[in-house]
Formats: structure tokens, C-alpha cells, sequence
């Protein structure tokens, strides 16, 4: 049985192999969505160990860890990162079949050259060489992002977000571009607590006076232009959770933003109807910004609140939603297709159990000329593996040219999560080489290296335009 | 990497291969549901060019062209046949993964002998030689039908239909015989505006003053004798947009019935008991007249009402619903079994990511003595490519005997759209393979090859009575 | 084509072969939950033919004859227990693809040790000889345990029952130790017309008066204690048809319980708020009495209401529903977590194409110290073969360490249905093998052997405190 790291990984035919030897691996990256703080980019730190790349900000490990009991001391808590990176290196063997145990090799691999599998007994050694390697050569965050070819990265921030680091960063001579996507979700929970004070931030790094949904909406535009201005960028993230498309009056949204306002309780209709005119809106206005609208729809927040008290948001207890329906996205790019203000938009639902009918959907709304106008998304989150990424292919290339997809983003808090670039083109490669192997692919070498190259760079960088 | 059609395409077992071109590739095809003109069969026209063959009624193909941002003009528009074809013959190598390749393959090998792969570059010289074919070998409808050894078709017409093509097509000496199925859709779209309308000719076609719901059955029912009395069909059509079972009464029926036909507002439960009394009272009408009720289930029709105002109904503007219920389905099925009035059903769901409680819900009402009196059809619309039929053999074999099933079908407005059939064959004994392969099935060649007949040819024309 | 057993069953690469043999298949078995009769091991008695093996209690194999159109005599009905298995013999051959298949297989092959393939041929001859061996062997409920080397089965009971021969068997020298799980579904079903006469036997058998919901729950955990006293039990079994989490106030409860109990009908919300209550209500229960706490969701029990009375509950006339939803679940578990007051949990949804949103609220519910504290089970009902094990593995090992897992139980009414875990333990040694062949996995031959002994045995053993 084998015991070191193969370089044949996922790649099961001979074709596939070629593939990706010959024309996936060398391809650059684009990271067109993730979740880097840019000062850290700014800052440029060189890393303490590999407890602090491996288990700083990453909510996989930390969940991962949780299931088999580890105290929170251990995953979040006041422990050294040395003493984490133990606990963790301890539970690896047992992740058979988890990405985390794949992408942790992948990495040890392509950050530090280590071909053996990471297990209790060797911790302390490769955790003594790895921190040797990581002061030896520098490794900063964006020694990182070059050592892995990474062309673009875009981070994301709130509209109230100064830019204060991506604006110094513009002035860097860099190997990397980094923009950010404009994030407007705390615009959209009109039903919380924070709305109100969110609000008093905005208009003050807007300058604009919020008293009405219209100046709200004003107000945001000022910022999503504040963002491409300072940073380039065309990429939008919104987040929806459970979603229902409700019809609305303009009269009624108002009165509703009056009351989210006043924190005057909402019925389930008026945040429906509130965040159908939201998400309306707001794709208006990256249309006519030349905005690309990412919805990631159907997540289920903050499913375990005690969890979330005690350690925080976004650290390991959210879950994803079953029920969020396709019709209500429908009606949602139906009424901007009717108004002739449809931004080319990408879906990501989380529920990877039926993607299906968010491909078909999109296809549905491809019009006009414009390539790819609506499509769907890399396999994201909870879908982010092999499993996921060969599920998308095998079910969504049937309803949707998985030619024209803008490819894998990592959606990451790290800076050696680039790997998994290299994990969904091994899955590509091997899954176009299955096709060419079964008789149902016979166009020929050429054309399937356009469809690669394409997939893996090309679309990517054409469809938002980035031009790196 | 090979560059042309391959004989052994999907076959990757052994096994497989053999019961593939042993016992199912000889075997004559029944395509009980597709959606062919009667007149075009009557009229027999050669076809003009492969334009014409591809690209005038098929929605798969336009869809596709729409996400790579072609031009209405070439898709639907006033562009020649030939370049419509040029266009979509630009597209096709980007197409990997997508049926529409495969199916173009085997539609190129099966009928023109091409073995090369269609691209942009040959394919004025392919457009050259498949209409040198055509002319040369007279291809007509009726050539295409019975080139392909399809002993069956049936259309699917709305009750109103005079049916005059296929009262001609009864006396002619054909091959292929020629029946409809019975679609009553239009009576069940109570909200709709053209419902009134709709019900005048119905009363006119069939002779029935229509001044109730009861008086419209009545109708209906004459309608479907006519039907039968003509073409000899047992074969219904009905569609099923999102379903919610909701109880009734009659008299509250009759009321509903009294609104939608004056164009008064109904809610959306009116609606639901209409549609739960319609079917229901249709069923009841098939199983007295001895035909098979087919559900065709959860439909999002003219998802982008833009495209449909532009282009038209069933042009590749309709999704597919992820919120069709199947209790209420099972009500529907409970309903009639305590009546004792289940006609034989085929329920056709369009959300393939769901196929398996669909399965279960079948053999949950297979009851009385009546061999797979309601069953699953074959995967629909969205899914009827390889992965699709796969996925329900290994999914839903476990949960209903396949043995057990009436086959493929095309649902196809095309001529030369018969090697789905092929497809569907070369999946399954590949299916078939690899269980005997792992040691799954070990009962031998001669009990495979029945359930292999049975599944392409007998089961349909037992089941439906056809006699062919 | 072969005709024989074959001993590499499911198993289709080398590595998987050697982990199957040489690891997983010496491995005693721990069937946590069945619907064995504690009276049938109680009086071991010989069984009288493989038509009683087989046919006296599996509606798995009752609704696959139904669907053949076989008369009901023959399945549940008058004919003998000859007959019967005569009419299934004839079936078997075309049962391709489905688990009964395999099932009867490795049940010919490990009791009888019969290679060959099951027909109508030879149905005579195999049913004289596994009749003869019956007897020569003295084939008894408790030989087909120790045979299979099952070390504890777990029966179900309902509350109000009086164990007399669980009490009985405590007594016994047995290979095989048995428990009971608690099923108190009986009190959740507070609009069924049996809730009172139910609850006036609770009170009877439990010497505890009821008369509101807080003492129906003291009866309740009175007789939970009882079980645990009589038989060690730690484990629950709970059954959810569609649930929809509703808030609710201790007053309410205790009047829609009054009404219950003086069977006036009540609205939905009432019953949802009901049996959010309960469930919550007996999860603090279990999680006190060191109870493990099974939740079985989204059955859609009574379909087909026509065959429930003709032939009985739990016949073959259930189906599953596709519609209960994720966040219900979740929020009795967030209110659990809350109080502090979670027990441990396994999860077996009925919908296993919806299986990855479960596996991933599991693990947002993992926390505090406790090892898998909240996991999915194994693939249940519906679910329980092959492709539905495969697809757990696959799918949900990203989301959930399927090390971690209790592994895998029968669920089932018969006395040789063990085979059921070598099939589990074949595919996933198969599994486990892919992923070390395509370079998924690398910890070596120790590390992958723990995973295979924990899932197979050691999990259950030490997660539900068996000590076996």
C-alpha cells in the first residue's frame, strides 16, 4: 500500500493524465473570490508555523476537530498554535475521505516538498522542518500567492469598509493583483438588531443622508463605485439565506425599511418582500456599474447559536438550508430580464444536492448575445471537493457547457489553500479523459485544450473582465 | 486521443458490450411519446439540409447557442437553415460533456455514415455531403422513421385536435405505425385567460354543451373515445406544473369552474383543488377506458417570461420546479386506489435529483394483480442523457424491478432523434455489465437477455396493449 | 458470464479486496437497531422452511412481488410458506439491480452454502435441501445469531410493554447478548384516535397518573428507566414523519394534550407544536438517563391507505417524504444545545438524496468535548444497500469523518438478514480501497486498519457503552 504522496492523485485514465500534465498544470490562477484580510497581504508577514497557516482562520479544521471531541482549547482557544497543529496532526489518519486530509497533502507537498502522510508519530518532526522552511525562504503571504502563480486574488468587503489596505496596495509592485468583491449582505438583514447603527455607518462613509430604502440604495451605489475606482474590481457577493421572492410596492418596501429602522418587529413577509426589492435593486445597480452579481443563495446561518456565542460567527456552526426554491431565484432574474437590467450573474446554491435545477435555470436566462450571461458557479463550501466538483461536472455539463465556467475560486481564509485550484483541475482532466476514453468526446487534442485552458484561466479572466 | 465515433461508445465493461450488441442493438424500437407533426409524416416532405433536421423545432440546441451568446437571428431567427448550421456547428466542440454532442455523433454516424467529428472547419464540406445524401437517398420522414426500425410513435394532440392527419395517416401502408397520445392540459389551466375560450371549441369539437366542470369531463371523455376510436391509442399526456393536493368538494369545483370561465381572480388554493378534482376525475376516465395515465411532474414553465413573449412557448425558456411535493402526487394515487379506479401511470418527475422518492411512491401503490401497474418513466426532458439514465438504474433499480420498465422514449420533435434509444440501450447493458461484472447478478445470459428484450421492446407493448 | 456466488462481491480493486478479507470480514457484528420478536429468541424455535425465513415479515420482498402483479394470497395471504417462496423464487431472476437480489444470495451462500442462482428451475430442489439442512442443522433464531457472530442485537419496544421475555432472556446463556431501544412514537401521534386509549395504558403500565403532558412525560421516563434497568438499554428510537419545528408555550402544550386526549381535532400548527415539544421534552429525558437518542425523519407512513387496510401497518404500503426539512431538526438541536441538555444523537434521514445537508448539520451540533456527539446513521430503509451505503460514503465523508461512524445495523424483521453488514463492510472496504489506489489516501495499512475496525465494530460498541 502506498504511503507517499502520488502526483497521479484523482487521475484515473491515461488521457486525463495527459490532460492535466500537459495543459492544466502550468495554467496560472485566478482566485476571483476569497477571503484574505488585505492587511495581512499589506503587512506581508512571514508565517510563525504551520499551526498558524493550517488552523488560524480555517472553520473546515475546526469543525472537523469538534466531531471527534477535541476541547475548544485546542481549536480556538488560548492554546499555541504548536500545541493545535498537534492536536490536529493527531486526527489527520482519521479524515479518510474528508478534503481536509487531501489538501493538507497537497499542501505539505507544494508549500514544504513533503511527500509522507502527517500522523501523530511525525508531528513534531515536520512540524520543526516546516517552520525551518517557512524562516529559511521567507514564506510570507505573498511569497504564497507567487510561489503558486496566483495572478488576481479579490477579497471581499462591506460598502463601510475604508479600503484603507487595498488602496496602499495599489501603490505595491506586486506579483499578485488583489482587488475585493462589494459585500452589501448587512444592507440586505433589514430584520436585525445592527441594521440601524449599520446604517448610521454607511451614510457617514457614504456621505450620504440614509433616511429612506431609495437613499440607502443611493448610498451603496456611491460605495460600489468608491470600490471599482479604488480597486478595479467588478465582482459583487451576495449571500441568501433561505429565500422567497414576495411582490412589493415600493410604498410598502419603504415602510418596512422605516420600521427595520426603528427595530420594530417584521412579519416573514416583509423580509421577504424587503429583500426581493434588495436583491433587485442592487443587481441594478451593478448592471449599469458593470458589475458581475455572485449570489450564493441558501445558507443556513448560525444553526447552532450557542456555538456561536462562545466562539463566533463564521467558525464552524453554520449549516446549509434544504428548502430555498429555484422559482424564487427565477423570479428574481426574470424580473430584471423584463426590465432589461439582468448583470451577468453567477449562482452558487449551497444545497449541492440539487444543482441541477440551478443549471437548468440558468440556461434559462443565457440571452442576448452575452456569453454565459447567467451561469453557475464553482462547487462551493460544503461542495468544494472531488466529490463535489465531479458531481457538478458529470450532472451540469449535461445541462449547462461546462466550457464557458469561470472555473474554481477557493473561497478561502488561507494563503496555501491554492491547491485546490490544482485538486478541481485534476478532477476536470480526469473527468474529460473518462468522456474521451468512453467514445463520448472525439473532437481532438486541440479542441479539448481550448475547453482546459479556457475553464482554467481564460473564461475567468474574460467574463470579469480583469485582463491580467 | 481518438478522433472518431467509436462503436463501443459508454460500453467500458466487457459483459456490457456483449448483451449490448448481442441482444439490444437488434431490437425494433416503440417510441410511445414524442411530440412529431402528423402532418409532416403525412406529407412525407424530404427534408431540405441538416439545418432543417437540427435546428428547426429543437430547444435543446437553441438553449445551448443562447449561453455562448449567439444571436437570436441564428437560433429561432430569420437566418438560412445553412447558417444556423454553421453556427451551431461552431459551438459543437465546446460542447464536451453536453448530450447534444453525442447525440449529433450518433445522428452523423447512423444516418450519413460520418464518423469524423463535426467542427467549424468541416463543416461546410459535411453540410455539402449530408444534403447530397438526403436528395440522393430521398430521405423523408417516413425514411428516417423506418431506417431506424421504429415500429411505433406515438404524437401527443390536445383533446380539440380534428386529428385529420392522423385519420390519413390510418390508411396508408406504413412501416411505422402512427398513434396520439391525449393531452387535456389546456382544460386544466383554470387561471389562465384563454381558459374560456379554450372551452368553446372544446364544446364545439366535441358536440358537448359545456356549462360545468361535469359537462367539460364529459366532453373530455368523448374526446378521448374519439381519440382511441381513431388511432387505437391507450396513451394520455399530462403535465404537472408545481402540485399541491388540496381537498374539494363538487359544489366548490363547480364554483371555481364558474370563475376561471368568467375570468374571475382565483386564489392560489382555488386553483390547487381545481387542478387535484381535474386529475383525479381524469383518471377515473382513463382507467374506464383503458388507457395509461402519464405524469409528466413539476415544471417551471416560461421561467423567463422575456424570452417566451420573444420567441415563444417551448422555445427553451422553461426550468425545472424544485418544490413539487410527492405526497400530494401520492394523494392523487390514494384518492383513486380507495376508489378503485387507478388506471395504469407512469410518473415522469422533472427533478432528477429527487428520481428516488418518485421510485419508492411507485411501488407503494403496485397493488391487485396488475404487473407494474404504476411505475417510473424514463428519465425526462432535463435528464434523458446518459448520466440521467444512469442515475436512475443505479438509484432506482434498488427501489422498483428495471426489469420491470417500458424503456426509453424520445419526447423529441426531430426525425432523427432515435439513437436516444441506442443511448439509452448502451447505458443500460453497460448498467447490466458492471453488476455482473462485480458479482451483483449471477443468474446468467439467458435471464438477462429477457429482462434486456423486455426493457427495449416487449414491456411497452405489453404494457400499453400496442400489439406491434 | 459467471454463474456462481462470487466471494469478491462489490469488490473491485486489490487494496479493497485485501482490507475486506483480511480486516473487515473476521470483525464480529453489533446490530444496534432491528424488529426482531424478543419472543421468537425467547422460544428458538427451528424454523420450518426458507419460505418462513424469508417471507413471513419482509415487505421489502412483498412490495417487489406486488409490483410483479403477484396476488396478495402469495405474499401475505392464505398460500403456504412452499408456495409462497415458489412465487418469489420465480421473481428473483428479474430483481436485477435491486438488494433483494443480493440479499438472498449471501443468505443462500452463508446459511446454506448454496453458490448457485436461485430460479424457477431449481426453486423445488433448493427448497428441499436448505428445508433438510434446516433440520439437520437445527437452524434456530439463535444458531442464525451465532452463525452471523453477533455479539448484541437491539430490538424496539414500545413503552407500554413489559419486556416479559427480554426479562426472560436476561436469564439465558446466549452467544448473543439482546437490549431493546424505547419507541415512544405513540405518545408523539397526539391527533391519532388511539392517543388516549394509548395513554390509559401508560398509565396503567408505568403506576404513574396521567393527566397532562408534564406527567404523561414522567410515565414515560419512568418506563425509560425501567428499560434501562431490565435490559442495559442506551438506546432510543424515535420516529419523525414530516416535522416542522413550531415555538411554543408549556400552556399550550397542556392544551392541545387536553384536547388529544378528548379527541378534538387540531390544526396543524398544534400538532407541530406538539411534537416539538415532545421530541425536545424526551431528548432532555434520554440525555439524563445516558440515552443516545435516534431520530428516524421523514417517513410518509400509510400511503397507500387501501393496502394498510387490506393487508396491515408496515406491509409494503409506506413511501418517504421529500419534503421535511433540515432547519426543524436543526432548531430542536439549537434549543437542546442551548439548554445544555443535547444527548447524543444519530440522525437517519429517510430522503437519502437530500443525505449531505444532514451530515452537515451533524457536525455543526459536535461540540464539548463528546466524540461524534451528534452523526448521521447509516443508510436506513430505503437507503440500506449498495448504492445508497456508496453514496454515503462518498458524499458525506466530506462532510463528516466517516471513521467516526457506529456503522452499520439490519433494521430488520428477520433472523438472517446479517449479510446486510458484509455488504456494508464491502463497500466500504471497496471505498476505502478506491481512495488509497487514486492517491486520496496515503496513512498506510495500520491507519486504514483502525478506521475499518472502528467503523465495523468498536464505534458502536464504545459510543453507545456497550462494553461487548
Amino acid at each position: 500500500m502506498n504511503t507517499k504522496f502520488n502526483e497521479e492523485l484523482f487521475l484515473t485514465n491515461e488521457t486525463g493524465r495527459m490532460l492535466y500534465h500537459k495543459y492544466a498544470e502550468p495554467m496560472p490562477i485566478i482566485d476571483y473570490h476569497c477571503h484574505l484580510q488585505p492587511v495581512e497581504i499589506y503587512e506581508n508577514k512571514e508565517f510563525e508555523d504551520l499551526g498558524e497557516m493550517w488552523l488560524r482562520g480555517d472553520h473546515y479544521k475546526w469543525r472537523a476537530m469538534r466531531t471527534f471531541g477535541i476541547a475548544e482549547e485546542y481549536i480556538t482557544g488560548s492554546a499555541s498554535y504548536h500545541d493545535k497543529y498537534l492536536a490536529f496532526a493527531e486526527i489527520l489518519p482519521k479524515l479518510v475521505g474528508n478534503p481536509i486530509y487531501i489538501w493538507c497533502a497537497l499542501e505539505l507537498k507544494r508549500y514544504f516538498d513533503i511527500d509522507e502522510p502527517l500522523c501523530a508519530e511525525n508531528a513534531e518532526e515536520i512540524y520543526q522542518k516546516t517552520t525551518r522552511m517557512i524562516h529559511e525562504k521567507h514564506m510570507t503571504r505573498r511569497w504564497c500567492m507567487e510561489h503558486s502563480n496566483v495572478r488576481l486574488v479579490s477579497t471581499t468587503e462591506d460598502p463601510v469598509d475604508d479600503l484603507r489596505y487595498h488602496i496602499a496596495l495599489q501603490k505595491e509592485e506586486m506579483f499578485t493583483r488583489v482587488i475585493t468583491a462589494f459585500r452589501p449582505d448587512k444592507a440586505m438583514f433589514v430584520g436585525l438588531e445592527s441594521f440601524s447603527a449599520y446604517l448610521e455607518k454607511l451614510a457617514q462613509v457614504s456621505g450620504v443622508a440614509i433616511d429612506s430604502f431609495a437613499t440607502m440604495l443611493d448610498a451603496l451605489e456611491a460605495r460600489l463605485r468608491f470600490f471599482q475606482q479604488t480597486t478595479g474590481t467588478t465582482v459583487s457577493d451576495d449571500g441568501i439565506p433561505h429565500f422567497t421572492w414576495a411582490d412589493y410596492t415600493d410604498a410598502e418596501i419603504e415602510e418596512i425599511f422605516r420600521k427595520g429602522r426603528a427595530n420594530i418587529p417584521l412579519t416573514d413577509h416583509e423580509v421577504d418582500q424587503y429583500q426581493s426589492a434588495f436583491l433587485y435593486e442592487m443587481a441594478r445597480r451593478y448592471n449599469r456599474n458593470g458589475y458581475v452579481m455572485q449570489l450564493h443563495i441558501g445558507t443556513y446561518l448560525d444553526a447552532n447559536t450557542t456555538g456561536v456565542q462562545r466562539v463566533g460567527q463564521s467558525t464552524g456552526f453554520d449549516c446549509a438550508d434544504d428548502q430555498c426554491s429555484v422559482t424564487s431565484v427565477g423570479e428574481l432574474l426574470n424580473r430584471l430580464t423584463i426590465a432589461g437590467e439582468l448583470p451577468k450573474t453567477i449562482l452558487y446554491p449551497l444545497d449541492g444536492t440539487k444543482i441541477e435545477t440551478w443549471a437548468i435555470l440558468a440556461a434559462g436566462f443565457c440571452d442576448n448575445g452575452t456569453k454565459a450571461k447567467v451561469q453557475l458557479g464553482a462547487p462551493w463550501w460544503f461542495n468544494d471537493q472531488a466529490f463535489g466538483i465531479q458531481r457538478q461536472f458529470e450532472a451540469c455539463a449535461n445541462l449547462y457547457p461546462v466550457s464557458l465556467s469561470v472555473g474554481m475560486l477557493t473561497d478561502s481564509r488561507s494563503f496555501i489553500s491554492y491547491p485546490r485550484h490544482e485538486l478541481y483541475r485534476r478532477v476536470l482532466c480526469n473527468y474529460l479523459g473518462q468522456l474521451i476514453e468512453r467514445g463520448e468526446y472525439f473532437s481532438g487534442e486541440e479542441a479539448i485544450r481550448q475547453v482546459i485552458e479556457d475553464v482554467c484561466f481564460r473564461n475567468a479572466n474574460e467574463f470579469f473582465g480583469f485582463g491580467v
